[in-house]
């Protein structure tokens, strides 16, 4: 690695400072959802006000919802519509691009990914089920090289919360990550040996950036159609987005409710 | 959109200003090369020098070399060996990471992609042939949702350099980008439906952050195997790189030197 400018010397000591003080009470929360429909019930429940003066680059279709809850800085960022097409920002490219940028502008301690995703019935999972992810992984990036597939794969451990998971008894899964909505036999294969329980479209992508800046990171998802059902994935998508939305804005005011006043260590 | 603070907007002073100054002859240059063994030799080539301190955050693996190259400023930005597993950091992810992290640092007047890629025979494409993307446009992000399927395609145009192709008889193309090595039937009919020539995992993840920043780019890329041939991708490739590496390096330097005191109208 090169040696650095002070500047960026300075950056890392605030970013790397969460990993050093594990005993302090987290105090700097950001939140990172793709939908919009997932992102505004919990923006009036946290009282948070859109920024007027974005951290983010202007021209970027990115969103910051901020506000004091309880004792922490609560940051929520949802990429915002495609400026051309005006369609919620979703997928890989764009959670990786907002992650770094809001871990650039805004130094959490802790990121908590969260949205919706489907789930499978043969893994137990059942619509409006909320999952923590255990580990995160891609299945469409199938690169068959050696160490390359691993790369592809991209396994990554979610920051342990055994707490958290115990208070408020969410079910706990792996995560598998793709571009696609639906699922090619490649995607299945891949997902099986993921040995996942939900696929959704952002979050190993969220991990890979959160794990370069050294900020710990979890993944709540909640579960809008079974992938292994009879149901196409989009019709039953669409149809249960509204009410499994509640289901996710829930379960993540309860862990932000369980989070606030406790250390990484307490979780 | 928000109003944004003295720094977002001085920030953007400078990179919107190569829009408004096409005719100035174009002085800094982003190279953008996912491979470390594509950009070795251009940074010979050019006399680039590796950042002593670098502009990106530390912890990160991306590596920029930078020099004077002629009249030109030339940074050379490679996204180095993934952190955990020491292989090339290829992709769509930490292309668009790295693009948007230049881009910021650095505000180019224009950005090259350049790099290896598979071909398609039916299309015209041949071992080692260089080609300039027309359009890119990605092939596994499937979303098939009206208007969101149309964001997973992502299709873009290139920055149009009729000048440059003329000159230097590069065959042109449409590129389409996934992130996988291999070509799933999904893939390859995604691939059909968007009339692609050539194949990589790159260039439709920088084409969304330089649009998304305004800052105009092109794509070359250079045949390493043919995808509806005989021969598996992989060994293909692998069997390929070193020499038809040779051939896009000779490509980018006689497109940069092309590109040297002209502006981008004049491409």
């Amino acid at each position: 690695m090169s040696p650095h400018d002070d500047r960026s010397e300075k950056e890392d000591d605030v970013i790397s400072a969460p990993a050093s003080s594990g005993d302090q009470p987290i105090s700097s929360l950001l939140i990172i959802i793709a939908m919009q429909t997932e992102a505004l019930p919990l923006v009036t429940k946290f009282q948070l006000v859109e920024d007027e003066s974005s951290v983010f680059p202007k021209g970027v279709p990115w969103v910051r919802y901020h506000g004091k809850y309880k004792d922490m800085d609560i940051s929520l960022v949802w990429p915002g519509k495609d400026l051309t097409l005006g369609v919620d920002s979703v997928g890989t490219i764009s959670a990786a691009i907002v992650t770094y940028a809001s871990i650039q502008a805004l130094h959490p301690d802790l990121i908590i990914n969260a949205g919706t995703a489907g789930g499978f019935k043969a893994k137990g999972a059942s619509i409006s089920d909320v999952f923590i992810a255990s580990e995160v992984a891609f299945h469409d990036r199938r690169i068959p090289i050696p160490v390359f597939d691993l790369y592809g794969v991209g396994l990554r451990q979610a920051f342990h919360t055994p707490n958290l998971v115990n208070e408020l008894s969410f079910k706990v899964g792996k995560l598998s990550t793709g571009d696609s909505l639906d699922m090619s036999q490649q995607d299945e294969s891949a997902i099986i040996a993921n040995d996942a329980t939900v696929k959704d479209m952002e979050g190993a992508a969220v991990a890979y950036v959160a794990e370069m800046l050294k900020v710990p990171s979890i993944y709540i998802k909640a579960v809008t159609d079974i992938v292994d059902g009879d149901k196409p994935t989009a019709e039953e998508f669409l149809q249960n987005l509204m009410a499994v939305t509640a289901a996710l804005d829930l379960a993540v005011t309860q862990a932000v409710d369980f989070i606030n006043g406790k250390s990484l260590s307490e979780l």
